[in-house]
């Protein structure tokens, strides 16, 4: 199928694109979301993902793939640079972008003996983003979202480096209320000098470790809700580790041990 | 002394704070960096950082910082809120920017015993900043650092969140040659299954772990001027860990070692 010519920005899939680009609402209403650049589209179509609609610049309408995304694409529309740029949310655009259905992550069971992040209001996208590469990476079991960030934003996206199309999610509305329907230990991860050493924890029987609010740290809720309090012993006189970087020790830990 | 009050964006010293924030060349030609936000221009002055100059913008004049950082500057100056958000770096200026005398953090020596990560050409400031908060955090007796970001830019020094003005750092012109050249033991992270894992590395003498470039990793050089090789092991289809999740989890393990 020839690709569309679009030109303005008017144009009813030009601001579907921006709205699913810029609202989590819109994304959970259409069970769409946009992915940018080649590599995260490719990833998507890897994954398995129905790429709905691609949208090529004119620079790009030569790369290879360019070529290989039409094909598996449902739809194709080629624009003009300079309206790419106003739809793109990257400063250098690399021309490419598609819409593709929302993948079902969601889980409502976690595997017994499986090693979890519970991640609790993660504010910033690319946080949760690379938090998420570092759980694939470590071979966590998956993730557990209460609050913070939509998964699926564009920002979120490509801080996971793709991760984020392939990891098992699980929504949890009120973290408290769900870890006391699991059987898992749950550990709830504090930056508190009465904590238990994280490096001295067994978690070999499989765990959730919670991690809280980047300023705000852990609701006090979910804090009680947990097996134990654990931390990372800390020397110098940062405050706190950021908390991807926390997440990354915390993760390495539980998958090690 | 009263504050100068300054409207143009012509004025001699609102061209200079440009400069110093845009420019690695400014900044050691002048020996100067700028800070931006009350927290990071406070932290400065806790560590006994010189503030040349304060520059407030009117919405900031009545908070307390603004205050308290006045007393300990050489000069300060008053901008409207609009020259302010010229020369911020920042989306939601905080009206709180200072152009500091650059700390002596430059060490010739490493200390013997000492653990130390040597980044080689890190590319994203933001990396390079929560490195080395992470690296502060955990106790690391400095960073060795071999091109890549400048310490002292902006963006960096945000992301570090004040670390990078109490940390010792040691400047590799070449990091080959510096490695030579020293007695600490020295270990290559390098994303390779036939390099030895590095949670069973014997960390208790001390040592460098060099970590590379977010995209190309360490030179082949430095790889080879190592005494070990060293990964972590990983377990899903993420490429990779991001450069700062990798330098967390090596941290870690070199201050537990």
């Amino acid at each position: 199928m020839p690709a569309e010519r679009i030109t303005s920005r008017q144009n009813g899939r030009i601001k579907e694109i921006i709205r699913l680009t810029s609202s989590a609402d819109a994304r959970k209403e259409t069970g769409a979301f946009v992915l940018e650049g080649a590599r995260l589209c490719g990833d998507a179509a890897a994954s398995g993902i129905e790429i709905l609609l691609l949208c090529v610049s004119d620079s790009a309408a030569g790369r290879k793939e360019a070529g290989t995304l039409t094909a598996v694409a449902k739809e194709t529309m080629t624009v003009p640079d300079s309206l790419f740029a106003q739809i793109s949310e990257t400063k250098s655009p690399q021309g490419l972008l598609c819409v593709a259905k929302t993948p079902s992550l969601w889980r409502k069971m976690l595997r017994p003996g499986g090693r979890y992040l519970a991640l609790e209001n993660i504010s910033d996208p690319g946080n949760l983003g690379t938090i998420a590469r570092t759980a694939e990476a470590l071979g966590l079991d998956g993730l557990i979202l209460s609050g913070g960030c939509d998964p699926f934003s564009p920002k979120v996206q490509r801080a996971s480096m793709g991760s984020l199309l392939r990891l098992p999610l699980v929504k949890a509305d009120s973290l408290p209320v769900f870890l006391k329907n699991q059987r898992l230990p749950s550990f709830a991860a504090v930056p508190a000098m009465d904590a238990a050493d994280a490096g001295l924890e067994d978690f070999a029987g499989g765990g959730i470790i919670c991690i809280g609010n980047e300023g705000n740290g852990l609701t006090a809720k979910t804090e009680k809700s947990c097996s134990r309090r654990i931390t990372i012993p800390m020397a110098g006189r940062a405050e706190s580790l950021n908390a991807a970087a926390a997440a990354a020790i915390l993760c390495y830990l539980l998958t090690r041990g």
